[in-house]
């Protein structure tokens, strides 16, 4: 599945990925009426608005991006009726093409994680019949329990093609106080020693096109941290988040690509999806024309990162 | 919470926890083709065979346990409707006086966090309207992204009565790759800078018995760790995993009790709810008893566990 996202990557010639991180907040008011109207102001209210406005969103964009990350705790905070709308809003981004990456940072022990990398990027297994659940094509993971915790997403990363997108270096203001911390004897900090670690177990899936099929979450908030780890881990591939809506500029993460632009790929999520509310496209475009803004502002980030490569 | 959680252990005079992570392999045929029979062999019809037995191994062992840790992983697997078991797992539970730890171990930045801890522990609100969603009474959380990633908890702690445990040293072999590396100059291991973290970040939630709402998972499954950690973190109430299944005995988790035979919740899982697939349980009780079998696995696990104060 990494070499389909490079190659979704190159056809696009856009290494954005839409998040899929919606909030009541800015889902258009006919969008929420509507599914009020119809399943009351609940959860299932909420859910299928959500659901709704991602398949507009999805619509917009589609033929511009390689991939869309949905956010699970957007959804999993509604109950059941929200990971429903999570799974539907991946099995409509899956109908236009798109690669899905499942925001989830799941980690646990050997046993609990092949339970979630079953569910979510395998398939669950019910009186001999084997059940594909989320489908996925790749999971982000927290590392803090080490190998075994990320093992049994390898197993399904081989047999089914997926892949997943390790936590490394975050990009919220207080990632520091764990991940820069130093450790061992040579001066390194965690996050650089997490880098070599995944890109470590990465060597033993690697895909064709020289790239692991594990990657790593990088935040674009990180210059100099960026440009380290892209030299510390050359074949892992790189999910910067924090571009837009957290801070970070095409400058900040231009370190997280390698020389052939290839290497990284850059989240967007309320810099996108809520475009329609942002200073930059409010007097172009109305509430009604969430979508079209939201196409406007992937065109916008495709041209801005593509100063990456200049 | 931490409080009602410390009056039931006195109450009960037992610390233990009961896993309820249903496994399709030993939750017993009559269950399962009830369900089967009603629901088909679909993600429907395993999570209602988990719900099924959920209650059955609570109707057997509520009055002598203080809390249950559903193990949401279990769940989420089979998608929307697993949850919805998960969700109803919890509401029975709930209905039996029972406290409810969520094990969750999810880990995100604020935003995020903050959908996360509103699902969870607080409320969601939809149109003005605040609905609560999971009703778990503590969730366990991943540390790996600091301080702003557990600042969202906190909120909903203080002002709905909740708490948490976070992940300080695991019970998995390969917890030591990251959480034992030597960090900062005085020769200190992670988990040891992470149990320092977490007491602090506790000391501004703390309840009225001396022990603050966030705890911490400390695995049973490493002695003098759970012992040097004790001392570190004095007023941290401990969730200690690894009891039972992952090998760990009433000895190698002595060191996680203060001297007034409070501070620690040990959990044990398949050693209870399957108890009648083991060995020690086998010939005494059937398939049909495996409720009884589970009660029985608690009361013997209390006893056990009793030796810790001798």
């Amino acid at each position: 599945m990494i070499d389909s996202l490079i190659s979704k990557i190159k056809a696009t010639s856009n290494p954005t990925v839409v998040g899929l991180d919606p909030r009541l907040d800015f889902v258009p008011s006919h969008i929420k009426e509507e599914a009020f109207d119809l399943y009351g102001k609940t959860l299932e209210g909420a859910s299928k608005a959500f659901l709704a406005f991602n398949k507009a969103i999805i619509d917009a964009t589609y033929d511009l991006i390689p991939a869309v990350k949905p956010q699970v705790a957007m959804y999993e905070q509604y109950g059941s009726v929200g990971m429903q709308a999570y799974i539907d809003s991946i099995a409509y981004a899956k109908s236009k093409g798109l690669v899905i990456i499942g925001d989830i940072k799941r980690s646990d022990i050997a046993s609990t994680a092949t339970s979630y990398s079953d569910g979510h990027i395998g398939r669950v297994e019910i009186e001999g019949e084997k059940i594909e659940v989320y489908k996925e094509d790749f999971v982000t993971l927290n590392p803090y329990l080490g190998y075994d915790s990320i093992a049994p997403y390898m197993n399904n990363c081989t047999q089914y093609d997926k892949g997943m997108f390790v936590l490394v270096k975050t990009s919220n203001p207080n990632s520091g106080e764990v991940q820069d911390i130093l450790v061992g004897e040579k001066g390194e900090r965690l996050y650089e020693y997490m880098g070599r670690l995944v890109a470590k177990w990465g060597e033993e899936v690697m895909g064709n096109e020289g790239y692991s099929r594990i990657g790593a979450v990088v935040g674009a908030t990180h210059k100099e941290q960026g440009i380290r780890l892209r030299a510390l881990m050359p074949k892992t591939y790189f999910l910067v988040p924090g571009y837009g809506a957290q801070g970070a500029t095409a400058s900040d993460l231009a370190g997280c690509f390698n020389k052939d632009g290839l290497g990284a790929i850059v989240n967007s999520s309320r810099g996108i999806i809520a475009a329609y509310t942002l200073k930059a496209y409010k007097e172009n475009f109305t509430e009604k024309e969430f979508a079209q803004a939201a196409r406007q502002a992937v065109i916008d980030m495709r041209e801005d990162l593509g100063k990456c490569f200049k």
